[in-house]
């Protein structure tokens, strides 16, 4: 805060939902969402409604926890036409108190239409708000995980590894019925093995609020296919499971797994190794202190020692695009988001820190065919990588 | 919008997700969200990456829809320093295409430290943007359903009552081994009906991301407790069971039943038939034209008339909180979120439009003892009350 000049930040919405900062600085969850107060060198200052006390207190990010009616909430409302009305006077009250005098950075998801009142009232009662750009301080501060943030990841890693495993033992023991493959009493396709895995992921405790990837033979080299409902599941066809549960902390996962039930031809086998070796080495170098760009770089080498093309030849300048390989960058870092700082490609040029955690997916896909992916969310320790979730790495699910 | 002198509204953001603005323009899902543009007397024009096209043309809130790299999205992000620096510069190019000299407003749910900074930025590159109280334009819009909207509202209702009624028929079927209720092999406690809650749900398509409700004698008598997990299932307690259902297209639904399971006790019977009552004459009178005021003052008057305690008394000065009785308004809004405009309460005087949807929930609480609660989300006709969500309404499920 201090090296950009921030003296205070305000973070707040109406729930800690889908707003990644809110939560992060909350700690938890609150219902009715609330307002934090952090002013550079003192210690932050957590406004909630009465009912979200107990949460708040539980969620653990804040100890000065105080409510919004005793900021006098109501007789403001009552003075200015409504709470949202009295939002600003509230603010500019706490900042006053807190003797918050220079500038102050609003953080947390809001409607902008009236977020940008509140700012052009907030500067009228003599509030010295600025913007920020992209990285701001709360998402450069959710790079690095705390210890509470590591033991939210690994009970969503947990979970997701629970799910993962019962899929595929569902899948080993799929029955044959006049030569089509069954699930239970129906024939097994993409649309029920999907209804399958939101029964898992209900059964753990977790949800998929964007979807999950299941996607068979030509759709799993389509990034944007999640899997085509009404495919059946066909015996030696690669399938593209990509899984990305959000537990009720606001934690996530992102693993992915490529396999065929039954036997694999050669032509998968030889593009499940390459991205088996790959994704291998990657885990292996990276640490902290190695950077995105070092690992993105040897996933190319491995890839293209063995034949396939890769995005390298892009940033090379060799060609404007590539039909067919490994065609995205290895990674992204995971925590209240499903995509955020730090990435790993060949922009990754800063040192990788202790407790930042990321995916390493490294992919190759062949329009009309299919694809392979390998993914695994790591934390980045001073020796290596710790996967959070832990699933089985084989091609051929028999 | 001419009536609040606004030329233009662009809601953008990187994800309809928990974004109900964006989702509404938009009318449907698009995974990396999108920039939309509504110049007052044209016709929208949504911006999506190219992945998204397809998905914002399946959405259909918008028929003209252009890519971001048709307005040189790259180039401008080669030039400026990446895709957040170019995105005042594209939005300010695409208001210049549209002729927008005028007022702007931004909406869509967007961090605000990044939201304030896009401001500035293009304020100095022209743009006149505004901020809004609210209600704002959207959520003044928001406020009345479309036929697309009422179809998903609809759609949903379905959901949540498969759920709920299978969840009764596991209930009713409940057997009894040493003197506690079996579910399945386990004892049937919140926790393990509330694992039963989330496979229904997951089993219809449908999530909860803010919780159910599945609270036992006392704890439901506090409407912060969502029911605690190792509390046993006992015959005769009173439960109330409100669940809120959302979509994949966002639109939610909101029903709350409150039951015994075997024989209910006379002060649970006179409880329960008090609120039934107070919620059946609501239900009966609401329709176009009528005020959320008036149904609030007939809820209180059936409750009073039997002698319990309501809100209005605080309202009306004679007491400054009640220690049971109807402490809460009668309903709100429900589409894109749980909780909208129009409200039904003692404040709500504007009459109530075809296409609105609503909560009906008048409820009693007794610290200590437990509460009754029912709800339907209804659409407002011409004629009376649409409910969403058909489910019995009993209180001994036996």
């Amino acid at each position: 805060m201090q090296r950009r000049g921030v003296q205070a930040i305000v973070a707040f919405g109406a729930t800690t939902l889908a707003d990644p900062d809110l939560t992060y600085v909350v700690g938890g969850q609150l219902a009715r969402g609330g307002i934090y107060f952090k002013r550079a060198g003192s210690s932050p200052l957590l406004l909630v409604s009465n009912l979200d006390l107990g949460s708040a207190r539980k969620a653990g990010g804040v100890r000065r926890i105080q409510t919004f009616s005793q900021w006098g909430i109501e007789k403001l409302a009552a003075k200015y036409g409504g709470r949202d009305k009295a939002l600003p006077r509230l603010i500019a009250n706490v900042l006053k108190k807190e003797r918050v005098k220079r500038k102050v950075v609003l953080a947390g998801r809001n409607d902008l239409a009236s977020g940008t009142d509140l700012v052009g009232r907030l500067k009228r009662l003599g509030v010295k708000v600025i913007g920020e750009q992209s990285p701001t301080i709360l998402e450069v501060a959710r790079e690095t995980k705390t210890q509470h943030e590591m033991d939210e990841l690994r009970h969503v890693g947990r979970k997701t590894s629970s799910v993962v495993n019962a899929v595929f033992e569902t899948l080993r023991n799929l029955k044959r019925k006049r030569g089509h493959l069954q699930l239970g009493k129906e024939r097994a396709t993409v649309g029920s093995v999907k209804r399958l895995i939101s029964v898992k992921l209900a059964e753990e405790g977790v949800t998929a609020p964007e979807g999950t990837i299941f996607a068979i033979g030509p759709s799993g080299a389509d990034p944007h296919n999640s899997g085509i409902p009404s495919q059946e599941i066909k015996e030696g066809k690669l399938i593209v499971f990509d899984i990305f549960p959000q537990a009720e902390s606001g934690y996530w996962c992102d693993l992915t797994r490529t396999f065929v039930v039954g036997r694999a031809d050669a032509k998968s086998r030889r593009l499940y190794d390459t991205v088996f070796e790959a994704q291998s080495e990657c885990l292996g170098m990276l640490r902290q202190g190695t950077t995105g760009e070092e690992a993105m770089l040897k996933a190319c080498e491995v890839i293209e020692r063995r034949g396939y093309r890769t995005i390298r030849e892009i940033f090379q300048g060799k060609a404007k695009s590539i039909p067919s390989g490994f065609n995205h960058s290895l990674g992204h870092g995971v925590g209240l988001t499903i995509g955020e700082r730090p990435y790993l490609g060949f922009l990754s040029k800063e040192p990788l820190k202790k407790r930042q955690v990321v995916t390493v997916e490294p992919g190759i896909y062949f329009p009309g065919y299919g694809g392979v992916r390998i993914e695994d969310t790591v934390a980045i320790t001073s020796r290596g990588v710790d996967p959070l979730a832990h699933v089985e790495k084989e091609l051929e699910l028999a």
